[in-house]
């Protein structure tokens, strides 16, 4: 391999568990709700599929005619062999998502802990380049905490993934579970479900929440800058998935300009905004606006860090973003970065 | 005058009505539940304010005590001759706003005609400078409609004044109301009132709130656009009225991204979401972000268009801004746009 040659660290690949391999890792009565049940999580976006495969990309289907993102042998074909990933973070798929379930929290409990059991078994500890992510029920917090206890030591395990919704992360009743993160080196990984966008509705069409779904990232990292996590937890660092990365220089512009105005409200706060963003804040670049070399630059340059851009295909979805071809050329040393250098620099376990 | 001077066109100035000034313009029953049952509008935020003069600056309190806005010959004085004003747009205050009123709907309605013909008697038609919006009670559309059947065609009022909150004025349920405006040269403006930015709920502090107002706009803009508004009003043109202007890049990059991606849900468009806006919204500059010469230039660049910021002070707000402060040194072809040109181009009845 040439010295100039970057492998690739992939900040968003969406393995996918089915319910049928889940059941192993079950304790009843949950394992019976499901299997003689016929449970399944309840839906609510009421949109058309973005693509004929629904979310994911149509080539994806494994061949057996299984969901795409359920096999890894299929997966490494296809993506981590291709590509020559160096590493790739597994994010998950969103069925089930224990993190997105409203109501029956003690099953939403026992699917995070399955759920994260069937990821070690079959995905971290059968592939040395797959790293992964701590799923927690959201809406238990002490549950979570002695999730992240039961196997945020794993080795291979990198963050811990939180849902990005209506729920306000940066209010002291959860920073139990970031001081739980930085005893075990976790950093915060976190993704959208299905926020809804529109002040708690879905707007008319999925092109608009699509959309908007970078404003939910802004409006979570507004809340944990301003509520202090990132004073409190020195060592923590966060890492947001799958909101596109142009909306950056705004919100650091923006949330400077109120720190200027309004810091008596929240003297906790000892660096400007957008310096914490710069020290502790990381962003997966899909699904990447398409701009061109120069645009690039003068957005990077307004960002005031190189360091902030994390390259991430986003696998098997259907808005995929090629190495390749997502985003424009550039120069060496910050393609280094942004595909690979970034991520290890910012993922404690990483090798 | 020299060549080159600038006088501005002030796109954002709240003049203040009272509860006692608007009886005369109100009809019976409603009248007497304000001057004999001490009716107040509702409030929801549960922040301190802002300022030690409320959400206004100190020094705009009137010398007689009354409250900031609510009287025209010290807002002359203070504002108007002081700065030399070409012309202002008033966007009155919040108290009583009939748009964000929930419940009471004729209560509203009648608030909003009763508004109307005080700022008409009271504003317009004492200074020449000043022109105004059409207000009107947003949850009752044929009332809307009615009102600005009524007023539209005064020759002062240059946009009808919607509130941005939970409302989709993208859905058709709504287009009336633009087929009204395009009928009457009138354009929309769009203003915050309080939205509930949290997913409809309020985030833990002001400073919070008042970050993630850019996102509210982003959201109407996008629910507009794909919902094809500018298709079918071709001579409609929208003002996103106090909510910055850094945002515009990353939600025309999103928007084309998308557009690219899924349009085929949206077939009502014709030109990419970036160009629509381009020629049919506008953008004042309130609250600015503060930007070096090179980001501003860097940012307008990004936008693609020199003809979509229109300055204004928010006066009597206290996060007002000043036109030799709050922008930085530029081209003068391009501040001649910005200061004045870019306003007069868009609403129809500025001379």
């Amino acid at each position: 391999m040439s010295k100039d040659q970057i492998r690739l660290v992939d900040t968003d690949i969406h393995e996918r568990v089915q319910y049928e391999d889940i059941l192993e890792y079950l304790d009843e009565p949950f394992k019976h709700y499901i299997k003689n049940c016929h449970w399944v999580q309840e839906k609510h976006m009421p949109y058309t599929q973005p693509s004929v495969a629904g979310v994911d990309r149509a080539d994806t289907v494994v061949p057996d005619g299984r969901l795409p993102g359920t096999d890894l042998a299929f997966m490494q074909e296809q993506l981590l062999d291709d590509l020559d990933h160096e590493y790739g973070v597994l994010t998950s798929a969103l069925d089930p998502s224990p993190s997105s379930m409203h109501g029956w929290y003690e099953m939403a409990t026992a699917l995070a802990s399955a759920y994260n059991d069937w990821q070690i078994n079959n995905w971290l500890e059968k592939d040395d380049r797959l790293y992964g992510s701590v799923h927690i029920n959201a809406h238990d917090r002490d549950g979570a905490i002695k999730e992240i206890e039961r196997v945020g030591s794993h080795p291979k395990m990198v963050q811990v993934l939180l849902p990005i919704d209506d729920i306000m992360w940066g209010d002291p009743f959860y920073h139990p579970i970031f001081e739980a993160c930085e005893k075990h080196n976790l950093m915060i990984g976190m993704h959208h479900n299905e926020p809804p966008v529109y002040y708690g509705k879905w707007p008319r069409y999925f092109i608009e929440w699509h959309t908007l779904i970078s404003t939910a990232h802004m409006k979570i990292v507004t809340n944990m800058i301003f509520n202090g996590v990132f004073d409190k937890f020195p060592n923590l660092g966060l890492m947001m998935i799958e909101g596109g990365y142009t909306w950056i220089p705004h919100l650091m512009w923006k949330m400077d300009q109120q720190y200027r105005d309004l810091r008596h409200e929240v003297p906790w706060l000892k660096r400007k905004p957008s310096q914490i963003f710069k020290d502790q804040i990381r962003v997966t670049t899909q699904p990447a606006e398409e701009l061109t070399k120069h645009e690039f630059e003068s957005l990077v340059e307004q960002m005031g860090s190189d360091e902030i851009l994390c390259f991430s295909t986003d696998y098997p979805h259907w808005d995929y973003d090629s190495p390749t071809r997502a985003l424009p050329n550039m120069d060496p040393d910050l393609k280094r970065k942004i595909f690979a250098d970034n991520a290890k620099a910012f993922y404690p376990k990483l090798p």
